[in-house]
């Protein structure tokens, strides 16, 4: 445990759904986490407002920004000119040391671009990462996965370098001692897939000992949401696809479903009886539960909350922050060296 | 309609549940298609007596082979020596014009490598595609989605050529007249992705009028199983991840449900009464409805059956192939050139 003040950089202005959902999902954290400090970014008189009365109030500072991050913004405008944006300062306040976590609900292109601008890559990291958590089978609940977007391309050290991220997030987010990894390929066969894979392969492989980790090989898509892997390594174009194929799968059978049960009075009435065990599953697969994607391979830490997440996943987003704060996983972060 | 006798050329031996599984799914194609015949490739002794007095003894004709293929025979070795194996046969029907379609639950590696070696790709196509029936909320149920996992690489030229191949498919075999074509990327925005997808962009946008298709542009994971795309092109890497991703998530999903309905009484009741529904979920988001992937870009109608396909699965696929060889689907296959 880190005894250092823990403080949140947060931008305000980022969600779907407006600063009300933002702030209302800090109250939540705040009252999980009574000694964490909150620095928020935005439009002051409307912020003001909203923790008018609360408990939040002695322990946030308001920073005023006059402009926003559109989700339509092209993430090189905002690099030049979105100086005045809420993003940009809730960056600002991690690279000056104010804060050790920056969460925003904004655009993810341009959050990326702004983190990488100001906040800088960690020595030796070519390529940031986006990792996510992904609902599975396994104790923990999910999985993770990296990159799932921050870059279409990744060679052999880049995908290294994601295996080492995944490893140390995975240790001081979710304290698992021994993280499994694995490399996302279309068959477990070691001489399958791309040239890049085959290299990856070895290059993961044999830091293995070293690094302390278990190195499952190649696993397959549908291995995912396995128990047998924690952290599943791939490119941001493949990373992307796969996480967007999943929640398009996950959407047409929960549109089915609920057609299913209004086909007639029984399955209705089935339905109704079952209703609070659905409710539960959908607590377990949902991804409020698991929100937040983090920028790995930066000096610092940023939290992509979704876009249209509800306060419970704001909330779920803030403390995912304080852990690896606590954890003192920015210290540490910079261990991604290549094998020599 | 073509006037031409239809006939099935299916290896018996490739099934996981063995052959009397590819038989009886032959039994339930041979009673919905009267007219069709079939060419059954195999363990001789052990067909004869599966077919035994049943309504197909009229209009079968078993071809004995001594060997097969098994499912960790590498293509290469089966292409140097499985001259033997009840698949080499069944795929030499096509070839020798005994047959219109080969059917196979077998290796797909092994069946990929076989069928290019004999049949030979269709002029002008550089690589086959696999071609799959992608559940979906359009009205036919699913979407074709291509390659799947033939190639693990794909230029600008090939993806062209998918989404002709699939355009040709969609038409002959389900009756889309203007099928609309999507390139699936990691965002719907022209200046994304790779650059070979841009290039694919340009290709096969500039071909929508004189092909008489719409073309939807990109188009991301969570479109896949959407209304608004009936075919959905890719590199063979990135369609294998996606659709393994997608049996992932839906196994997750169905495990999930199962331990939900157990929780209490009342959810059980529900799930209980709830079943028919449910079942009827299950069917509409089943594999073996729509199952079978068909190799396209070559001389000849081959389709993959899952291996571990049940006989209603297996009769789904040979009906597919029938419809095909009824559309004239084989004759017309080869319109995939690329723009001049």
């Amino acid at each position: 445990m880190n005894q250092e003040k823990i403080v949140i950089s947060i931008d305000a202005m980022g969600s779907e759904r407006g600063p009300k959902a933002v702030v209302d999902g800090i109250l939540q954290s705040a009252e999980m986490n009574p000694n964490v400090e909150f620095i928020v970014h935005g439009d002051e008189v409307s912020i003001s407002k909203l923790i008018e009365n609360s408990n939040l109030q002695s322990r946030c500072q308001i920073l005023n920004s006059s402009d926003l991050v559109s989700m339509d913004d092209k993430p090189s405008q905002i690099v030049r000119n979105g100086k005045n944006t809420s993003m940009w300062s809730a960056i600002e306040s991690v690279k000056q040391g104010k804060a050790q976590v920056c969460v925003s609900c904004g655009n993810t292109g341009a959050l990326m671009a702004l983190s990488m601008f100001r906040l800088r890559r960690l020595k030796g990291v070519n390529r940031p990462a986006i990792a996510c958590l992904w609902p599975s089978v396994s104790k923990l609940g999910y999985n993770i996965v990296l990159d799932v977007g921050a870059d279409i391309k990744a060679d052999q050290d880049d995908l290294f370098q994601y295996a080492m991220m995944g490893l140390n997030y995975a240790r001081k987010g979710f304290g698992i001692k021994k993280p499994r990894i694995g490399i996302l390929n279309v068959g477990t066969e070691e001489h399958k897939g791309r040239s890049e894979l085959k290299l990856a392969y070895d290059l993961i492989s044999s830091a293995s000992d070293k690094e302390g980790f278990e190195f499952v090989g190649f696993v397959e898509g549908s291995d995912i949401p396995s128990e047998e892997v924690d952290i599943i390594v791939t490119d941001g174009f493949t990373g992307n696809i796969a996480i967007k194929t999943a929640e398009g799968t996950a959407n047409l059978i929960s549109g089915k479903m609920k057609s299913a049960f209004k086909t007639n009075f029984f399955s209705g009435l089935g339905g109704l009886l079952a209703a609070s065990s659905l409710i539960k599953l959908k607590k377990e697969i949902d991804p409020r539960q698991v929100n937040g994607g983090i920028f790995l391979g930066l000096n610092g830490i940023v939290i992509k909350s979704h876009g249209s997440a509800d306060p419970t996943g704001i909330a779920s987003a803030i403390n995912l922050g304080i852990t690896l704060a606590e954890s003192g996983f920015y210290d540490s972060e910079n261990n991604a060296e290549r094998p020599t």
